[in-house]
């Protein structure tokens, strides 16, 4: 964990004294001493991210352990067009595949429920299908067959890369069956000069990134589930993570993909140019669609080099008001090194203290947290800018007191208070999650709003019997992201009456999203509207019905 | 123009005599004082463009002068699905926009043809239509209501911005009615933390960029273009231009759209927010699309922050190889300040120098010129990088020659030789010009390969005899983004002959794209099979069919 910098007690000085000439002079020593020592190590990695497994833990939102969506959501019926699995389907799919264990489990003919779970149910526990059939191919021409065999026999599917998303978009509602994305899991190219990579939807984005690193690059894109989640299944849900802020969106950086629609057609878009103008980008159709348009197989994307130096600060601040002042501060003064800010609030912070009970960052509480990371290629150069940047903020009383990562253990430590905010709310009962983007002066906002209308509910306590623990709010402020989470004791029926649709009006006042980067999938399929006009959504049923005319792919998501 | 800089005497003696401890001693402190120097004046000017006007230049690429384009290419024939213009459709047109007379040049009643001209014609005098009608609607409602009357009474229609297209994209073929976005130049709103612009699309290029750098931000699109091109046609052109390598690509950097679609139907996607995964990014179609889909009437774009500090060098190297390595070591060393790395031959350079009269920059020829660009937050950080830089590229004899912008009319003055091309290209004659997308190692050898094909065929050469004045490359290194360009004296069949298909093939042999940034429009409407498989061409023509089913808009293009 990271350890307390000597720059604390001359940051808390200096919010108290003002802006004196002597005060500024203090922190510009101080300053400069603590960016020099915290980047001199040139640290080159970027996460503390954990392996995101299917665990044992309790399930989430409302609902018993384990249940089946189906009962759950009893107003979503099995489609009566799809066909039920025989044994003559499986006997094709396993003539395709080979009969070797690893390509297929095949519940129809006997497969254990438990080899069949994992696939079942999403990493939370709180989505679980009824799906019998579980397909792994290897190449994209067996995707085809597959797909093409399914379409003409009407056999819904789900496909399915690592499983780590927060809206049930990645598992089967009734008995789909699972296209497994895992052994398509080959990085085919890369181009040393350009940084263009090309892999295989299936590969995992820490391995993605790791093979980058070797080569002097680094993955435009990081989160929390790098372990377990694949590329793959970053593009369909258009996954944005830390570092969205520097590098951009996938629909920047993907050059090109492959993907295999529901007739077999293999849509050959895999161009690993920077530039390629001849006709429409059908392959931004298939970043976000979350597999409800084909199955993505291979990706070329264009990775940057990887910084050669990295510095991590974490501040705690008195207000929201002040977290915008610093983010501002942080864009004019850091500008093209600015690769993360991110925004926690102390509940979400107490939380993480109380589940792993490591020593916080910083003696004192405080309101809010802010963690900056800056990227670059020259340590002096980003630790001057870093070291100017913290005696602005410290003269200007905007940051209450700080610290600052001193080598890659510490900035490891500092990011998993961001990083850890997930599966800490995990160990503690369910949570209500809301992914949603807001223009930055109301973002926190709807924290409060939420908090106080739980309170006012009754609902809100630290005692057993409420059902709500905590309403806490963090995110990506650099990209107006913020997550808002409603952590509970047990389910209560009375919570979720009232958050929904109460959130989602409040959002859709202010025209943000329902859903920034987390996407739709099963969790908000009944909320599009907030977040799309009719139009629009009319617009994405054209498409849906363009490409997959038959509803077989992904059916009774969002869309 | 650029002055010439004490620098030169030394890279060339340090070209010559190797890497010795003196020779990289008398580098730094050379390379120092020049780099301070001309980066001190933390210039925030990014370009020389210059307003490209409709001119009354010689015709280009083989064509007589203001030939129609539907002689030029007699086997494009006029589609009878679509009706003749007669007095009751304008009489329905004037009575919605009004009869002010800046809302519709009227041929059909007798405007005069010089009224029409500039709309029927493109800058280059390339193209030219029989349009009898330009509408110029200065809301959404109008272009709305215009559209479904003209789907309606199958009137084909063209949408037209700046009109500073290569490809003749947005210049009618036969008598379509031409959509102009003149009075569509609203600026609509801008957030000054976020950075987020939602303009009009018949917003001039550098008028947004010019609102933008008073409120401390810029464009992230720069092209020579600028000072007649729309934000609409950058975007519906997916244009890349000058700043690609710094900022991404508009399918990155757009925000939001909205657009009309044929049938009157307004795309309302016109989303503020970075993240916002709602389901399909529909907007991601029409970036690119031509206007063969519906005409983009807003954009909202995320902008960055106006850099600091800029600074522009300008080298002479010995090879391309050379080029190459210069490249690299740019992308390491200049990294995130990086913003351009162009790459012009020497005839290009020596075609600029016989229009202008200037004098070049150094004091010898190279076969090649390289010209970077650093943009960044800090001017002392960026002069140090560049230095760094320099007196890595002279140890190595990489560069030969070179010369640094110390004020802002030099800088400018050095963009010139590099913006200036396509200009001192037009004086001269006709020009073939190909826009294209090769891997970088092999990128220039296409330049050689056409120009030994052309000479080989006996049609190059220096006397007024030979049809083929010159066959020079340029273009975007940083984006492997290439520009050859094949300058005649007159027209000559032979030429077109010599030169396609074999430099589609030769593209398409190397997995290159035969558009980078120019679009198909209707010059490479026959080519599109060279960059895109029948699959994706056939997947194109179904999105087509969805919007524009009876093929109303842009007609006779690409698609």
């Amino acid at each position: 964990m990271a350890c307390r910098q000597q720059i604390t007690p001359a940051l808390r000085r200096l919010a108290r004294s003002g802006t004196s000439e002597l005060s500024r002079k203090s922190a510009r020593s101080c300053a400069q001493s603590i960016a020099r020592a915290g980047a001199s190590n040139g640290s080159r990695c970027f996460s503390s991210s954990q392996q995101r497994r299917l665990q044992q833990t309790t399930p989430r939102h409302g609902q018993a352990k384990d249940e089946f969506t189906s009962t759950k959501y009893p107003e979503i019926k099995r489609d009566d067009r799809f066909s039920r699995l025989t044994p003559d389907h499986v006997a094709y799919f396993r003539d395709l595949l080979g009969d070797n264990g690893s390509a297929l489990i095949d519940g129809v003919n006997g497969a254990a429920d438990d080899d069949l779970a994992p696939f079942n149910s999403d990493w939370m526990r709180k989505y679980r299908g009824h799906c019998q059939l579980v397909l792994k191919p290897s190449t994209t021409e067996e995707f085809s067959k597959i797909l093409r065999y399914c379409n003409e026999h009407m056999l819904a599917v789900v496909p399915q890369g690592g499983n780590t998303g927060l809206v049930g978009g990645s598992v089967p509602v009734f008995d789909e069956i699972v296209l497994s994305m895992s052994r398509m899991s080959r990085i085919l190219d890369f181009d040393e000069v350009s940084g263009t990579l090309v892999a295989e939807a299936g590969v995992i984005l820490e391995v993605a990134d790791q093979f980058l690193a070797s080569k002097g690059y680094i993955f435009p894109l990081d989160l929390g589930a790098k372990g377990s989640c694949q590329l793959g299944g970053n593009l369909a849900t258009n996954a944005g993570g830390l570092r969205l802020l520097r590098y951009g969106s996938l629909h920047g950086t993907v050059l090109g993909i492959e993907a295999v629609l529901p007739d077999g057609t293999v849509v050959d878009d895999l161009s690993r140019l920077r530039k390629n103008n001849t006709g429409y980008d059908l392959k931004q159709l298939f970043i976000g669609a979350e597999g409800t348009l084909g199955v993505i197989t291979k990706v070329s994307i264009q990775c940057p080099q990887r910084p050669a130096a990295q510095n991590v600060a974490f501040f705690g601040l008195e207000s929201y008001e002040q977290c915008q002042k610093a983010f501002r501060e942080a864009k004019g003064q850091l500008s093209e090194i600015l690769s993360a800010f991110e925004l926690m609030d102390e509940g979400s912070q107490a939380l993480v203290h109380r589940v792993t009970g490591n020593k916080r960052p910083l003696e004192s509480t405080y309101p809010f947290y802010c963690l900056i990371e800056t990227s670059g290629s020259n340590v002096d150069h980003d630790s001057e800018k870093l070291q100017n940047f913290l005696e602005s903020v410290m003269e200007q009383g905007v940051v209450a007191d700080g610290t600052l990562a001193q080598d890659e253990t510490q900035l490891r430590s500092l990011w998993s208070w961001r990083e850890g905010i997930t599966e800490a709310l995990g160990h503690l009962g369910g949570v209500y999650k809301y992914d949603v983007s807001i223009p930055l002066p109301q973002m926190y906002q709807l924290v409060e709003d939420t908090r106080a209308r739980v309170a006012e509910a009754g609902l809100l306590g630290d005692s057993e019997s409420d059902p709500v623990r905590a309403v806490v709010g963090y995110g990506h402020m650099g990209d107006s992201n913020l997550h808002l989470n409603v952590a509970t004791r047990a389910f209560d029926e009375r919570v979720e009456k009232v958050l929904e649709p109460f959130v989602y009006e409040w959002i859709a006042e202010r025209q943000g999203s329902i859903s920034a980067e987390h996407g739709l999938g099963l969790a908000k399929k009944k909320f599009i509207g907030y977040s799309r006009s009719p139009i629009m959504v009319g617009l994405m049923k054209q498409i849906k019905g363009l490409y997959d005319p038959k509803g077989i792919m992904n059916p009774y998501k969002y869309i």
